[in-house]
């Protein structure tokens, strides 16, 4: 196949930041994997971007501080948004979607919040939407969830799935640190962003965990239900004493199918040392899906970086270029399922959630104190599965006692927590977090 | 949209052994899934097999005992070959493209020894051939690979694709038990054939790594260059000692672009422990991807049983189900690239493979043994990167030395072992194995 013969297609690029310039780079450094995998000469023959990026090297090729002036571009078929945020982005992808262009983008945060609009105007104009990219970067993940797992009816998903978070609870873990400095110096290698409140918080991790539950469960996006909880509060000890018990601290983003409704929730869990995702470390992402007829699947690798996202945005443009003129009828739905066929479904409120626990107090060091605790779980219908108390240091009178419960619904916990925050023999508040074991 | 609008698919399904009874379990229970994902309403209408499984209900498809009769049947438009084999499965599969319909197999060594021919006549009428369930049962690694990883250059991929070979050596490093032990026990749980040289030989991984290597470097199908070793000489001690140097002994699959040609190898494999592909044990299996762009990613899941194979097959069926009627060119390659876009590369004889090596041999327990290896393998131009020497039972005279070596040409491997071996301090033959740090 002489490259005359082939298919010409254009890409109009928005925003030269990190992963635009890797697009750039990838496009031109694997063009012949590119194109004979594609069967297309592809192409990026439009540029929106203030600037030039010095990691990368646009030749030749047509740049527009104006974004828009590439969505109104006839030379461009697929409009890839690398711009961020969702106020611009949002004009921007409409206005390519009503110009009748494909689009690629990288953007979580567009695709959480204005997904179901604009899956809905994609529809109508009968282009694709694709957002590989936007969840656990170069990994492609949502290529599994939506072709490699279709087969199945899918039960539940956890995700590492903020590289950041990760980075901070494995520092935390290896030397003991505490979660400030590790956070500084996360900050300092470029890895945290200097408002990291996204990412330690848990919203970026949410953005993503949104649009998986969506494509596992055949739902609109339902940002607005999302539970999220950050790792500020994790104190070493609590890294020491998970360690203790077998179990090691990860931010998860966990999806699980309920008989009462979806359960939607990103916080810091404690998960069994010996489960392959426990030793996904540093940086790295990993999502393990549960489908009812596969079983336990892990999906891992770099969950950010220029050229890791930039491959799942390249992959993108190869699976759109490769099918440019198939109906959108005989192409991959955008979330799994054709637009009218997404299911609205309750999303569980975290008093509803069922899981185990993980509880660290400082107690006095008195007879009685521990009999009293067990008894209130005991009375909440809680069972004590693990505990560990240890010797009060010298000239201290409080001890800390550690407990690993069985299952139970979240607002039991609640209410059995307080009662014992208000023991005479207990000081302060007592630190939690939930416990999942994650069996396949 | 009501059922009397979808697009009818009539599924031909030939054999219903484990995975056929999978398959049509899939069909049955998760059909709301695959009729909302694929837009189609998918049903069996014909199946091949000699005899009933209880393991499914056929209800009132009609099962003919000649699986041409299927082939034929000109109300089936895709065509699972679920039998098993390279004869029957050859003339079957032929047969079916003759015929002008898509197959969908799960059937790694038809692939890998008939997958050029096929593909060829497949082209010629126009149809695809799917084979995601023939590599590592339910984890969608080929999706991954042709479609996930398109924009990068594959640099090399790793990866445990033999369940009861993993099995195997996990229960040894486990437990500390001997390779026939285990075996024996594999034999009666059913995870090992009566006839385990497929298995433990390394072939059946073989198979695999052949299918994945075409996808991953753009190359015909290249069975008679595969380089294969089981797992069958691997002794406690070996386990034990590599436990000891921090490396845990897989039995990997590798493929990897060198300069010089391809690596296409199974063997037993030295591994660092912390590396995450070392922590997967049983009957999981893993692979390990490294692209140019993304760097590593890792895949992982089960590669064999009845609902996890079946889950690929089924995925397979999705796919082509939702496109149907699209012409070939818009549609993925067989193999990541059209045909007559795949590149013969030169396959790397074992002996200008470089790898680091583990050697453990028995010494006489006497002065200057030591320093004669070491200039041995100094003079091959061979480091020693770690070593252990254990003191001599009691009443013996042998002790056991155990060398890990840095990287170097097989056949330079070959001629220092030779000449150590015929040092008369030196009792018996050299135990060796290939060491991989697998970095990313």
């Amino acid at each position: 196949m002489e490259s005359r013969q082939l298919k010409q297609v254009r890409i109009g690029l928005c925003g030269l930041g990190t992963v635009g310039a890797g697009t750039v780079n990838i496009l031109q450094n694997n063009l012949a994997e590119i194109t004979a995998r594609s069967g297309c000469n592809v192409s990026i023959t439009h540029i929106g971007a203030r600037r030039e990026n010095p990691l990368c090297n646009t030749g030749s090729i047509k740049i527009s501080s104006d974004i828009f002036a590439v969505a109104d571009d006839a030379n461009v078929d697929i409009l890839i948004e690398l711009i961020g945020g969702t106020d611009a982005a949002y004009e921007l992808v409409k206005r390519a979607i009503a110009n009748g262009k494909h689009v690629v983008t990288a953007n979580k945060a567009l695709i959480a919040k204005h997904g179901n609009e604009l899956f809905a105007l994609a529809h109508t104009k009968g282009v694709t939407i694709a957002f590989e990219a936007a969840v656990a970067g170069g990994i492609p993940i949502i290529k599994a969830l939506r072709e490699g797992l279709a087969a199945n009816r899918i039960e539940w998903l956890a995700g590492i799935i903020n590289g950041t978070s990760n980075f901070i609870l494995t520092e935390m873990r290896d030397k003991g640190r505490a979660f400030d400095d590790v956070l500084q110096e996360a900050q300092a290698l470029g890895y945290a962003e200097v408002d990291p409140t996204f990412d330690v918080g848990g919203m970026d991790a949410g953005h993503k965990l949104v649009i998986l539950a969506s494509i596992a469960f055949g739902m609109p996006l339902n940002l607005d239900a999302l539970n999220c909880e950050g790792i500020t509060d994790i104190q070493p000890d609590d890294v020491r004493y998970a360690e203790e018990l077998g179990y090691r601290i990860k931010s998860l983003g966990i999806a699980r199918r309920t008989a009462n409704g979806i359960e939607l929730r990103v916080h810091p869990t404690l998960i069994p040392a010996k489960r392959l995702i426990a030793n996904v470390h540093g940086v790295m992402n990993a999502i393990l899906v549960k489908g009812n007829a596969v079983g336990p699947t892990l999906y891992y690798g770099p969950g950010a970086g220029s050229l890791p996202t930039a491959s799942s945005v390249v992959a993108d443009i190869i699976d759109i270029a490769r099918s440019l003129d198939v109906p959108l009828a005989q192409r991959v739905p955008y979330l799994g399922v054709p637009n009218d066929q997404l299911k609205a479904q309750p999303i569980l409120p975290m008093s509803e959630v069922e899981t185990a626990y993980y509880l660290r107090m400082s107690a006095h060091d008195k007879p009685g104190v521990l009999s009293k605790i067990a008894q209130i779980l005991s009375d909440a219908g809680i069972s004590i599965e693990a505990l560990i108390q240890k010797e009060p240091q010298e000239g201290h009178h409080q001890v800390p006692l550690i407990i690993l419960t069985n299952r139970t619904l979240e607002k039991k916990m609640n209410a059995a927590v307080a009662q014992i925050e208000a023991l005479n023999t207990i000081e302060g508040k007592i630190s939690r977090m939930r416990v999942e074991s994650l069996e396949g």
